[in-house]
């Protein structure tokens, strides 16, 4: 018996088969996203950094979606389809093919947990290690009403038994079973396989391999785990529940590590959202994925990053939206209702007011006007604005790209720029105005006529 | 006596004649709104859903307002002004007129419980119908004190105790009055008659009725309602508190129907909402009042609808605001920074960024780029705009309504549109851009030397 | 012996000189805001609220920067550094040249406790009143695991005692130390200087002074406060929790007072936010520092406000920004996607579509159109913008400061205006529009060719 876990070889089976009735949904539950990211993608992430490499997804619905889904750089995964869904046993025996290949472990999990870690699956580990054969995951519940309740004896476990089975004693047992299991890899298809159906529904269930390992004279453990961690998703209401642990943790982890969220509720993250220390974000923040900010940023209220990178010591919002490939500058501004897409806002730069930034490009110490529109597309192809360095674009401009305005140039208010502005140049490209003296009292007066001749007719 | 309480005719009086004090507002309590609806017409509705169509509306301050905030379709109702405040019992004789037209049943409801369903009322009146004169709604409260205790031994309902009067062995009782209360309609004014006002107040409590039902020998009998229902309002805070149950009872039933939220605690929705199966609502929305969503459509966060409908896989925000009469074909997108009223959008058509469409039709499969405006108002009158289908609208442009732009149609950047454009016609209304060399650098020159010349003076 | 404590002479002393390690920020955690103020201000103003005038900082991390966020007009402070960091004991004696002056009564309080009202602070100081030498202020733990329990005796306090050093008995004692302490001035110093430092971190401990002063035969009593008002704050997450709590105070004595706010919990308000009876405030609004709101005003949903007044029965929003020197009149209203920054909206004034409002002013009754852009700003200066009453701009305009628009005047939509309008004229300032028939179709069928070469070139 290897008493170090990491030496020994492991396959996790992960249960993702499920019809998803509940969800009452297009698509299988598992493909539903946590922290913008579907949760069996959290599964397989979670036995990544307990360091395993080897999965069996056992699918059934939506199988190649869930298959791309599950997909990850350092787990290699096989696929199973479960034809028929007779069970959780039954379930399992669908990767016969991976079992078969002869692991160390065997662990069996669910593909709905995404709030697990690696904690619980490293102690289920290190119980086979120990000389167990079968060790369930076990938590104590906070409402164990309706969970099946593990009978430890003396560090043996002696059974899972169903609410309806339990006795009254039996019921005031808190302990309960978690779903996930490791099971011994050399023993795991001969215990499986003897798993009967001799039940109301006629279904094969995991759970009695610990009255088949037990009546073989082997041993059955349990572990505990938070209760958290074991969570699983059946409705949509319970999606939500679980979306909400899981940005407590990531809040809780930011603000720990430096970053102030004047109401952390309020601030949504993707699962790979970077915040560096000394970043404030004011209420009611949504990041989308792939987003970065560095030190010293100010997220204002009402903000939406994706894809984004904000620079040292820059300022988003309120009311701003920064889409994938915006990269601003240290120190830069983007304003209230400013949209930035696949632009470089350049070092101190200022997109500060109802403005459209749009495959560009905006020097160092430029500042962009209030209503500027950057005009990226022509109803075929995405064409490139290029600012210079300490630029003024004046306010309500349009710039009609491809289009370059120099360093240093002046771009008069309302003006519309269809050709290049060269260095330090002004330009113009807006109509004069002319006033028509008395005219807007003749509309006023005409109209009021109008209105009164309206009046009379209608009486 | 009729054991089926649906034979039995029903008369339910809603007293809402407080002064509603605390509220400290300028208009009645039951005209605040809960689901952007006033509370009273939660509370009609919810005798409506329990198949009650008389109502006895006893009123006081704000009468007429609260009248037709009390209007329903499927109730009729009948106004009786409390003149004095003479404790419950007195206001439920203000509807004398009412009772003595000789219903089965008479219930008594109170205009400030918004969340109360139907349930309570028929189990009210199931126990007039199974031969209770007065039958009180309790609830098990998780804080009885303060609340009358129910006083309940082999199904009889002996007292309502208050506090003051309780023994501190009925202080332990959880089982309190909710203020509801079904009367045998036959002895309903009879038996209120006999209540009398030798009370520290000097008013007529209701709650008495139980005494002199018991003296008459009558029988006086006790159901349970979830506390929720029974929540009356008397503050700010705690409307702002029923709200929030309000909204959590309204977004948990769409979530198990179907309806995906992130975070739905930041999800506001109306008392007509209607959202389909597999539409995401991405966190910070709020649905004013008449907003229908269909199947597949994503909602992303901060978005703001009303009197809107959202067509099959239409996608709107973030930061989208969509006013009443905006109209979204399958498809298509109203993106950030936009308001759409009053406006057809067509199919797969692309509203994407900070543009107002207004009073406007927009053919299928067009594309209106960022800044463009229906400039719909001329001060006096609106006027309508009209895109035909796959038309391009170049950004920062400016539709002077009325006008028609042609199905392929395409308006150049920065234009401002005033006459009609034809079908696959190129419109342009800006002006020739001119470029003043080295201008930008004069001007910055001669105000850096008006500067240096002001501080040399101001030395 | 006063029994007046009012009369009693007070030196409060604030203990801010931590290095705020847990909280992984660049600056001190006392700077940190707590409804848009730094937490020690609110401890200073809590202080004053007590009637405390006399205020000792002992400071150590960015002392100035403390000392001006603790600067208050009532309150009179002293700074002293706290260079070596040995213990509250120690830490107090740095305030020691305060002390000598000689005050009735010593408080010691902490810097970050931005929770704290006058009340504790009251109830201590009257407990020397009473006759005791040391008050410690108390609170009933929810959780009391890790504090130090008040032993209380005949009303005596017996011993702090610490956590590892109590009884299982004593640890059943919820009633924990709050850290807040009063002491007789006469014998503070005596009394500290006689703590010792024989502990496993060779610190002195502030509250070793109970056994101080017990076996000197003095007399030390408790005093109760909400644990709500004690709670300190050592990270960001705390940071959040306290936030939370003081917003939630603000909130509902808002409520109270007759505000309407539909999610309370979505509403930020800022330590000097005045908003009238009868306002609305629709979820997701943020208030900044320095507004107020008058009666009637309706707050849309997705608002910002700061440094903003609105006027009776003005409307402000949804996605409103209003900023620093915004006025907006009785009855005006400002809406989506518009930013106001220093101007006065007049009487009944209408912003309602993506406009930008800067140094300007608009007249009672005027229209601004949608899209309309003040261009305050030339790259160097800023300048003003003047709209007389009953003005009607046209949508999508561009304002040029300085520029005066008359009464009555009217601009035509799409105008760039760079010269004043005078009364009751009409501006234009846009080009004329010209039609290119069958040229959108040329062009898609252009770049439908070339993109068909291009794809047989690529073949």
């Amino acid at each position: 018996m290897h008493k170090d876990e990491t030496k020994r070889s492991c396959l996790a089976i992960i249960l993702a088969a499920g019809e998803s009735t509940r969800m009452k949904s297009s698509q299988s539950k598992v493909l539903h996203p946590i922290g913008n990211r579907a949760m069996i993608a959290h599964v397989v992430e979670a036995l990544s950094g307990a360091g395993i490499t080897e999965v069996a997804l056992v699918l059934g619905r939506d199988a190649e979606k869930v298959e791309a889904a599950a997909r990850h750089s350092a787990v290699h995964s096989e696929t199973f389809i479960q034809k028929e869904r007779l069970g959780t046993a039954h379930a399992v025996l669908a990767a016969r093919g991976a079992i078969e290949k002869g692991y160390d472990d065997v662990l069996v999990v669910f593909g709905d947990t995404p709030l697990l870690t690696a904690a619980p699956l490293q102690a289920a580990r290190a119980g086979l290690a120990a000389g167990s054969d079968v060790v369930v995951v076990g938590f104590m519940a906070a409402d164990p009403f309706g969970y099946g309740r593990l009978i430890v004896e003396d560090g043996e476990l002696l059974a899972i038994r169903e609410e309806k089975d339990a006795t009254p004693k039996e019921r005031e047992i808190a302990y309960c079973n978690g779903g996930l299991m490791a099971i011994d890899g050399r023993k795991a298809l001969e215990l499986i396989e003897k798993i009967g159906n001799a039940n109301a529904k006629g279904e094969y269930y995991l759970t009695d391999i610990v009255e088949v390992v037990r009546a073989a004279g082997g041993h059955a453990t349990a572990v505990e785990a938070p209760e958290e961690e074991l969570t699983g998703c059946n409705t949509r209401a319970e999606l939500a529940f679980i979306e909400r642990l899981w940005q407590q943790r990531r809040r809780t982890a930011l603000m720990l590590s430096g970053v102030s969220m004047i109401a952390p509720e309020t601030v949504f993250l993707s699962h790979d959202t970077q915040i560096a220390q000394d970043v404030t974000i004011e209420p009611n923040v949504v990041f989308g994925p792939g987003v970065t900010v560095e030190s010293g940023a100010v997220i204002h209220a009402f903000s939406h990053l994706e894809g984004a990178h904000v620079g040292l010591g820059a300022t988003v919002g309120p009311f701003a939206r920064l889409r994938p490939g915006a990269n601003l500058g240290a120190g830069s501004k983007v304003g209230n209702f400013c949209e930035v897409k696949k632009a470089e806002i350049g070092e101190g730069a200022k997109v500060n007011h109802l403005t459209y930034i749009g495959d560009a490009f905006v020097g160092a110490g430029s500042n962009i006007g209030a209503g500027t529109i950057t005009c990226n597309y022509d109803g075929i192809n995405k064409h490139e604005t290029r600012i210079g360095a300490n630029a003024f674009i004046g306010s309500n401009s349009a710039l009609v790209a491809p289009v370059t305005i120099g360093n240093g140039a002046y771009v008069a208010s309302g003006s519309i720029i269809t050709m290049d502005v060269p260095d330090d140049a002004v330009a113009f490209g807006r109509a004069r105005q002319e006033n028509k003296p008395e005219r807007a009292k003749l509309i006023r007066e005409r109209n009021a006529a109008v209105k009164a001749a309206r009046k009379k007719a209608a009486e």
